[in-house]
């Protein structure tokens, strides 16, 4: 059994995480932090997880931490980093689910998250927990840079076509819809019912904090010369983020099924739709799956991927799990295979 | 292993109750069946079942259903009845997800369900599977009527106040409210996105089908002159189902927490809140607990159960394998573990 | 024209008025009052009336206030009651949205509005604005206490049967839902979308602050001994309230449909619909009817009356606008006669 | 008074080009059609129209029809096409809310809807009712083909790019998402709120039938070369299209605020949002205005224009009563000048 902590586990991410965490065979949960709910039942704050969670927040306490053998972090940003070097000397290993690691480039952090790095040696030592690009430097990590949400599905979906250099480098569009758990759990009027229920808009086109750390991945991945537009919409889901991504094909006589079906033919949590599908969020619901499907419209030479995820699973919290796995040496999927809740 | 057959699965009871079926441990799905999708995949029609379920819809044929131990029925109304007695006779198990056994009496059966009953003589043998009612009979029975949404809710919610005699029996008043899910997986006006989406309404408030049922059982707990008025509601909600209960209490001294508390204590799948809760059907979205909570307004001389419950889990395919494990010997939560997804 | 000035524009309420304001032939409006908005354009917090109202929010300023004819406050409950008696003494006419003037005992208002009451003469002064109850006395009104949208729909549903006394006046159950509307345009966890969406729930099940408001009321068209239970909900509902009402009849010899017909057939803005009709929420969105039907569960003696409402329109500012045209001697319904949005 | 009958008008389209018709003052309702419907009332089919429309449907009758000046055909497609040259000859006017005369090639029309087009010579004679491209010819038209809703959003959007001949003409992008009422109320699994509610997806990426449509358009005011990708989506929302287009800037130095100001300055139903604006479906709900913004990410040679509008009212039916103004000689905005209902 994992002895495993939890910092910060107040938003979504984090009972998505403790529940997922729950029902693993493998971990022993150890410790949830709060700062504002110390003291508190989790399972009063979150009634999904009664019966199931008997812990209680506990405040943020390091030393209390380094009992564990992995601590996730579910905190905002900005909280991990000042954290990271004591657990990681005192053995611990770290899963961060904030963004805090995920950049290379500290002065591009700073640029993106309005603070200094307060760890910039660790940016190089941090693995970027996508299994699908990453999996063997992960099995051996002890900071892992989980994926953000937006990042996980556009690089499922260009992956492939840029591995192979298939595509216009400078061609790529990522049109992106979230769900609104993806702003969080915190009281704000923009994520307010009334605001978002029955309404769509686009946010952040001029330019979004997930915009480098896709860049980052794709152009370590591709040819010169890569530059990506990502608009990213909010749409009145609770959970799921669809990527409708574009880019310009170089041949068009490539066979689209064919790479796709073959780049993820081993992957346990990609599953590759047939010629003509159009996979829907709803399918993805709780799940750790990432379903895509391709297409090239009036067989011209634009390729368009449909990428489906669940923004708080394969987008965070179960993509964090799979990184345990792997870590662990435990199977890639252990904990992981419930299916998604449809309806 | 438990060799299961489920006919009809092409609702969202049967693709819930598949889902479940194949996370459960002790299960092997041999037969899904459905006329209109023979020789399909079931995963094609379900997407959220890929790489889960790789059965074929099979057209119904009770001679290879007599392969199984245990025959699901997740078909409409009338159709298990004309089929029951022949695989009892071959030896195997039924739970009945539609209402073909849940009445006693054949003839207020055609009077609410506008048919001739076609095995009136299996009523009798028929259990009805409401675990918490009758466990007993449960673990030994052939033949289960599995409760209807609506009634198990409403009873657990009611069965605590009749079975001591707190209340005036002819004072209850169920206002229930019920995702769209309810409606079921069929083309109907009614249940488009634009007829339910942001509109909330009452139905059926003349007479509703679950009416019969819920005062079935409730009489047999309680005393002489059981009355219910049973309105249902229609609420923007894929899944759930809450039902706000009024009754009189004879005595407002009696202890309304202890007295649930109390007669829901060894219940592994009813969840009793603290005083002043308000269970939200959020909490149970996609897991089998029925959560519930008592209040005693103005410290007046009505009492007010709040009960949730997701109608396609707790309140049928949930059940329905709670009923199983009752019948086969297993843990009564086997494969019934799973959380809650929240958000 | 009348002029116009509105106080706290800055919630639901505000600008659903301001957006029927804005159409109304006889209004000019000419203040809007924000202390947070100060110096910025209506229109730019509310998109929706980009081009409609080309006001910027001013700070309060009650000197420029006494230049209307009359001042609306969408205030949080606690600010007319301070600035009411200034604004009369200058000869404004006021319609107060808030609660602060909705009862007439101030011990009993400041028991559920925690504060005490600044202006406990205006309370005999004020006049409650229901039209249907009380449309004479609005006419010559020069303060009008606004009713509360859940008190809307209860008080139009019970009125016919009390008024009538045709029910036990301890008897009554109002089970109400309400969308999220209601719960105001504030930064508050509780009315996130990822809360609220696909959830359903009870809320202040031991007391909310309109029961006195309700009560208040009935008491004065029915005879002694009234009693009322009154839970309310929250639905995934943008806009509407839905109240299904329950009594005890004395006598069910009596025509329902009859009563509510007679009752308001001359009203222009309640709608009876006929035997067995089951309103929705959707067919009042946008609109100031207020919609109902009774029923009677099998001939029994519990009568149950369906009553829907936009919460923001009829319950709201939709009722304002009507008491407005009362006060100054225009046809009620001018500006009014938008018919609903459906779908 | 314009004499106007409405055949089909029992879809979505159809109830709001009533809504809107029974609030236009220069407007008689005659005649409402319907096969399915004749004989019952409008309002007992759209309880939001109760009080407002007193019409029953009557069976088509052409001859009838010929009575008035102007006919709505709110039908399927391969409706219209079959009885316009007699009513026409009769002397009517008539506005087409389907799709049988929105293309000049009726071998094109053939091979997107399926059918032999049944009156061809009439394809060169209607006029293609967009005003803000076409409000010379709508004014002395005769036959008018509304356009679509996707057109409409995505035509508005790029036609200042492309008449200045500011972007490469085979860059074209059109990611569109849609609300659920763009479906149409029928009966049809796919249109479900259990399906569409809580999920979001592509459709049709392989080609849908508003492309020949767009592309006809954009094609007569641009150079050659025009090619365009369009991927539609479905996304929980009732009503609201937003289209997120982008396009390749031959030169990055032009000024796209200026640009679309210009362009759209005198348009009463287009609004131009400022610099970094994104605009939301939620601020169109119901009204006729289409909202846009335009952006350069990252200062690239992407042109990003984002446009909402509400598929029934400027996508559909207040597109055609903007029509019928013009056709009529009366101010453009007569009838449509309702403010969008937000929340």
């Amino acid at each position: 059994m994992i002895k495993v902590g939890v910092v910060g586990a107040t938003g979504y991410t984090g009972v998505e995480l403790l529940r997922l965490l729950s029902g693993h065979p493998q971990v022993e949960l150890k410790q949830v932090t709060s700062r504002s709910e110390a003291g508190n039942a989790v399972a009063g704050l979150f009634p999904n997880l009664r019966g199931v969670v008997d812990l209680t927040f506990s405040a943020p306490d390091i030393n209390q931490l380094k009992n564990c053998e992995l601590v996730f972090f579910a905190t905002p940003n900005g909280v991990a980093m000042h954290q990271a070097t004591e657990l990681l000397d005192a053995g611990c290993k770290i899963i961060d689910l904030s963004a805090d690691f995920r950049l290379k480039d500290a002065t591009e952090w700073t640029k993106w998250y309005g603070q200094e790095h307060a760890s910039p040696a660790l940016l190089e030592q941090a693995v970027y927990g996508l299994p699908e690009l990453n999996r063997e430097h992960i099995k051996t990590a002890s900071l892992i840079a989980n994926p953000g949400c937006y990042p996980t599905a556009i690089q499922l979906g260009f992956l492939p076509l840029l591995e192979q250099r298939l595509v216009l480098p400078g061609s790529l569009i990522a049109d992106a819809k979230s769900g609104v758990s993806g702003a969080g759990r915190k009281a704000a009027l923009d994520s307010l019912f009334c605001e978002t229920a029955d309404s769509f808009s686009a946010y952040a086109a001029s330019g979004h904090r997930h915009l480098p750390e896709i860049k980052q991945s794709l152009q370590m991945v591709g040819e010169e010369g890569l530059d990506l537009v990502f608009v990213p919409h909010l749409t009145p889901l609770i959970r799921g983020i669809h990527a409708t991504l574009y880019a310009t094909l170089k041949d068009t006589s490539v066979d689209l099924q064919q790479l796709f079906s073959d780049r993820y033919r081993d992957e346990p949590f990609v599953d590759v739709m047939e010629p003509g599908a159009h996979p829907n969020t709803g399918s993805v619901r709780g799940s750790n799956i990432c379903r895509l499907a391709c297409h090239r419209p009036q067989d011209g030479n634009t390729v368009v991927v449909l990428v489906v995820e669940d923004n708080l699973v394969k987008g965070a919290a179960g993509q964090a799990i799979q990184n345990m796995n792997l870590m662990f040496g435990l199977q890639e999927t252990t904990g992981l295979s419930v299916s998604a809740l449809y309806p």
